[in-house]
């Protein structure tokens, strides 16, 4: 989603061609927010389809979000020919993930040559209010081939 | 999924009253393949509309079974009455989630009166070779209301 | 550690109280630098028998102090008469452990009846410059006995 | 700690030549138990001073002897000239750390050519009785130097 008319910058167009490849991202309905030097959000509608018991957005759901979001954070500092695979992430659910849309923020923490460290946060937004509802720590890798 | 004809358990029975509510196992196309007294296993076909950028099924996806075997792992050693919520949970990622199908299992590492420590891993089968692609280790908590 | 002359505050007492009682605290000379409510910061000069192989401070003494700043964070927002427990926390390392000293500053991200949510990092100090070391994301658990 | 009276192998002596140089292995009084390929186990007596405020181990001590575990078993696997560093880990608490000694063991889940996946578990034993008291999944990086 580009915040205004301008045409997306290099950064985006190269997140934006992966994002598109993933294609659990449209199974979801996820979409590409914004995408800046070491920060990129992804915005996820609620469906009432991918919940858990409780009609809560099911935690992997969230988690696909978040970690996509960290995965591309990373990716926007690694040099062009890279790829990015997640090695590990720790997600804690502060709050019922409930509202009219979630949007996931990934910002990397310390960029490294082979591994990168992001933290993460998913939001819910409900009408005006907003609620953190999950923060993450995750590893990701430069992997050249 | 039952390995044989005989009628279900009560606690097969529990577990899979609770796994028809989450709507995201049907959306993914997730089963329930066994349950015993704290252990639940989950099986998913590999589907490539949850793939990430690279064919490998979603990082979130694998977390997304994962989670759930380890809640319903808690959810079989919890009293009736309880409901079973995710605090939190890490994971690592062994190999690229690529096979015919995966199994998720959760096992309670240690059950306690709210807090409960499972252990998950995910298996991806191709053909007669099996790989373990993901190791979770996750906490869960009994809710009372 | 006090800023100032003011007398302490209850909250300070408090958790300087168990601070105390935490004997590992003065085993490796770590002291309580700043308590406030959900957030608390401890420090650590550096000390060339608490290392790894290379000369850093060793992961299990920086989570020492980070995962005691995480606790008390939490039992700052405690009602009288808990015990604060780490539940489970995870760290990630972003940069060797050297320096002069080292701050450990706790923060609560989501406090709940019985379960709290804490972010942690630690900031190695030396000379004038300042370099996050390691970042914690923990979960600490309210007991009442 | 050498089971037997035969010479200590040349991957002992290995990991046995890293281990003296961490300092704090010594301040704490741990020691190096037994080292195999992909598994290592370091012994701790329980020490009044190094204990939180109820009388437990602290967790930052358990932590630091699971990860030294866990860091050295993935170094048995390394190639000469490595040198290993923890890239982080998680680690739930089961039990209260008391006991007479605790027993850390690390073993390898997936050695890679950077990124090594380890679990750890901690161990109390008390007289005749023992207790698993803490559980780890810890990323160990190898480097070339």
């Amino acid at each position: 989603m580009q915040p205004d008319h301008s045409p997306p910058s290099p950064l985006y167009a190269r997140v934006r061609a992966s994002f598109d490849q993933q294609t659990v991202m449209a199974a979801i309905g996820a979409s590409l927010r914004s995408v800046a030097p070491g920060a990129v959000e992804i915005e996820l509608p609620y469906r009432a389809d991918l919940c858990q018991q409780d009609g809560f957005l099911h935690a992997g759901i969230v988690t696909t979000i978040v970690d996509s979001a960290c995965g591309y954070a990373a990716y926007t500092l690694m040099p062009d020919g890279a790829r990015v695979l997640s090695v590990e992430f720790k997600i804690n659910f502060l709050a019922p993930a409930i509202g009219d849309r979630f949007i996931a923020r990934g910002t990397v923490a310390r960029a490294g040559r082979t591994v990168t460290v992001c933290t993460g946060e998913v939001t819910a937004i409900a009408g005006e209010s907003e609620r953190v509802v999950a923060l993450m720590q995750a590893t990701m890798l430069a992997v050249f081939t």
